[in-house]
């Protein structure tokens, strides 16, 4: 069958098990979008943004546990998406990145919208590949899926000229192999079983896959057996949590309470997890959250199979299993509202099986440790600490899971970057609730500005002051078509909120703080 | 007086004439924030998306005829500004884009939100450079001004590690002489002054600097003197026009009205201008659109003095002064929405001084034309087909020139992009009317899937279609805190656009087209 280098990409993609494409497509992608209209098989969705774009298919990634394809337009397109890209980098997510552009004979021409398509996309990819004419597309598709899909995961971009998508020739490529993760090396695993057997303090630090519920499982029992102290990473892909599984706390974001937690610790172990550092720099404040003399040890990295490693710890060690600590799901919360209190109402009302996207910055602090207890649901968190993803990840998880609701805890501020996602939460009829912390300012830097010692005059408070004129999300999200309610107490917060779980389609509650 | 790197930062950019940023901070950036705090005579604009702010220094620089700085937070910060600053590069902005980032002890350490800085700098910024300590960062500062305004002006990026801003040791460095722009070489203009004379078929493509008032009279008097055809580029920075000035069209968009625009030239001047080519390519279409047989010559560079050298032209010619084309501003249209009736009542009901901030895409190709004989005015215009800009650059243009209305041709799908900026608009009390052009589609998009021959289905339409939902810019507007209001007929778009255009501060007509 004659084909072009578009209808290739797709039928590729497709055999690649991709089935999922999120898209802001321009006019050097008409004949991509021509082949998925042709070809059945491919759920487009469209964002109006391209922030929103890359973030959905983060969030997809993440819950579906396959990539997404992305379509978007050119260098400017890829650039609008880029901030997103480095948050579903380090979250190491799987994801093909398709990019249309210039035609290999135009870019010579350095029309306008000609950019530096590859030079945007290297810093946020893993992978990057432009292809050169219509007959390897479908290959390069292949090799994309296949990077994307090895272990780690990570986001692999095919910038795709006019041409090559256009002409005939497109030879559909069957899929490749993935590399099945394999187990940290035997000695890794005896070396840290010798550590942790000293009775020294030790940290597990738990990234990525090892924040699943069995390997949590697992990670507690060798906790229990050795007296070793588990911890998460401060930012996360997904984590599985609630009642009836192992609690595990995150390392803090604020640089003093990160260095308390992890005083006296004399050995770090990390799996599949990073050096603990902090987000970002201070004057007379250390780097490394851990202690200097600490000795820090690699038990797996993050492309191993870190179940199976931590299945291997525990046999080593004879860590018998523990039971999941029981606690009470608790009442909501009355009255004022609080960070605290919110973590209580959420603990109580969350639905079985929710997805939490969590972009809630300064005041959702207490949100996590107050939810350990709540209905059994995944936390998925901003990794790169580019604000603005809190809604497109939601939004692709509501699509990688229509079963399931979906619950963002969005600052206001954060919000802002990629509202547009709502739009597609309504065209889609997604179950997202979306609550808005509306404290109407950027805490978070108010906080930081307190901490590098300045008194704040006009000009630094209003460079952090959302509050003139105030937004008013009722409106921004009925403008998107999304329906909307202000709560300003707990009891109003706790109605809004059961009622929009209960609903089909999206919801947004403005929770003025 | 001792000083950190900061205020050097601040008091340079000061001491080079630089007194406006636009800002979004984040962390990393709080000493610069606090030096704007403590030092007078910098006004700070904040904007709630990073686009916004690149987008508006783009319209600040281009009509107050000097650059702004930016104050953006690291590489996803920066990297959400990416797509105005490839628009401000194709119109040869000047800006001084300052990208705070981890400090440069801090970065080895690969914090979450560390990135390729520089990396997604180096497409958009004539000139980059990170600042290494706090004691050349006033130096730094002194030459990215300097870069940032010589001729034909670029976006140059300073990038500014937070140790490099916090340390003490910070020096004020003096201002850098700018060049002067030179009148192109004489040989350039007797050799052009000898194409013109042959009575052959010439097309003068003008652009940059020589789309002011007086050059584009001289333009039209070389034109009246030698017959050769001027026009403007298809995409440009600034156009001064209206009644009392010479008209100039602009070589059209599409590619097949572009190619019969130009058929039969033999000679292509460019006069600060780029060689005509597509936006896109196309299957079976030139990239070029002037005939493959015509000769190109350049009679000025953009960097050139280019009113000196139409000067020195016409001198050469002995091309005496013609008047402009007088007309009528005409009448407002009336009844149904269509592109020429708008370029009607625009012509009728400008406002004197007005500053058009031109982002209408396909239903807007009839409204340049039809605004020859409005009142005196400014057109700005995407110049990098980086969709986003139109109301970033009204927002920029506002603060430039308090004084002058501006009016914002706003396509939907593309204002979509950053919506954010009505915030500002009503932050600063701006002097903006913005009509939304509501087509709630990618309209150009269904002409380019036709122009490739495809017949849609409901995927490739739903990927051009704004309309499931409808969105509603009176309440997303609205909720960023700018009036608004709606018109379906001509009628009520007059009365609107009247009554918008004296009132102080912003509005938003939604215009459903």
């Amino acid at each position: 069958m004659s084909m072009n280098g578009a209808e290739s990409l797709v039928h590729t993609l497709l055999a690649s098990g991709i089935d999922t494409c999120f898209a802001n497509p321009g006019t050097s992608e008409m004949h991509f979008v021509a082949a998925l209209d042709r070809i059945a098989g491919m759920r487009c969705v469209l964002g109006l943004f391209e922030g929103v774009v890359t973030g959905a298919a983060d969030g997809y990634a993440r819950m579906a546990g396959k990539p997404a394809a992305t379509l978007l337009h050119c260098g400017p397109g890829l650039a609008n998406g880029l901030a997103n890209l480095h948050n579903g980098r380090r979250a190491h997510t799987m994801m093909v990145n398709c990019v249309g552009d210039q035609a290999t004979y135009h870019r010579p021409l350095d029309a306008p919208l000609t950019a530096d398509t590859e030079g945007f996309a290297r810093g946020v990819s893993g992978w990057v590949r432009t292809a050169s004419h219509a007959g390897t597309v479908g290959q390069d598709a292949a090799v994309a899926a296949q990077a994307a899909m090895t272990m780690p995961g990570t986001i692999a971009t095919l910038i795709l000229p006019s041409d090559t998508c256009w002409d005939d020739g497109g030879v559909v490529a069957a899929p490749l192999p993935v590399p099945v993760a394999q187990a940290a090396e035997p000695g890794a695993v005896s070396h840290v079983a010798r550590i942790l057997r000293r009775g020294e303090k030790v940290a597990i630090v738990l990234g990525n896959s090892a924040l699943r519920a069995a390997p949590l499982a697992l990670a507690h029992a060798i906790a229990k057996a050795t007296g070793a102290a588990i911890m998460a990473q401060t930012s996360n892909a997904r984590i599985e949590r609630g009642a009836g599984r192992h609690a595990i706390d995150r390392i803090p974001y604020p640089v003093d309470q990160a260095v308390a937690y992890m005083a006296g610790v004399k050995h770090v172990i990390l799996v599949g997890a990073k050096k603990p550092v902090g987000f970002f720099a201070y004057p007379n404040k250390p780097g490394h959250m851990y202690p200097a003399d600490a000795e820090v040890h690699v038990l797996a990295r993050m492309e191993h199979d870190l179940p199976a490693t931590l299945q291997a710890l525990a046999a080593e060690l004879g860590a018998a299993p523990v039971a999941p600590v029981s606690g009470s799901r608790g009442e909501a919360a009355r009255g004022a509202v609080t960070s605290d209190g919110l973590g209580a109402s959420l603990s109580a009302l969350l639905p079985e099986g929710a997805i939490v996207a969590d972009e809630s910055v300064s005041f959702g602090r207490g949100l996590y440790p107050g939810t350990h207890h709540a209905a059994p649901h995944d936390w998925i968190q901003l990794t790169g600490g580019a604000i603005g993803e809190g809604m497109p990840l939601a939004t692709g998880a509501a699509v990688a899971c229509p079963d399931r609701r979906v619950v963002t805890l969005q600052a206001d501020g954060s919000a802002m970057y990629t509202v547009q996602a709502l739009w597609t939460q309504a065209r889609e009829r997604l179950d997202v609730t979306t609550v808005i912390l509306a404290n109407r300012k950027y805490a978070i830097l108010l906080g930081e500005l307190a901490g590098v010692g300045a008194n704040p005059g006009r000009v630094a408070l209003d460079m952090m002051d959302l509050g003139n004129p105030d937004l008013d999300w009722v409106k921004i999200a009925g403008g998107m078509g999304v329906e909307a309610a202000k709560a300003t107490t707990m009891e109003e917060f706790n109605d809004l909120f059961v009622a929009a779980n209960k609903r089909k389609g999206p919801f947004v509650i403005e929770l003025v703080i």
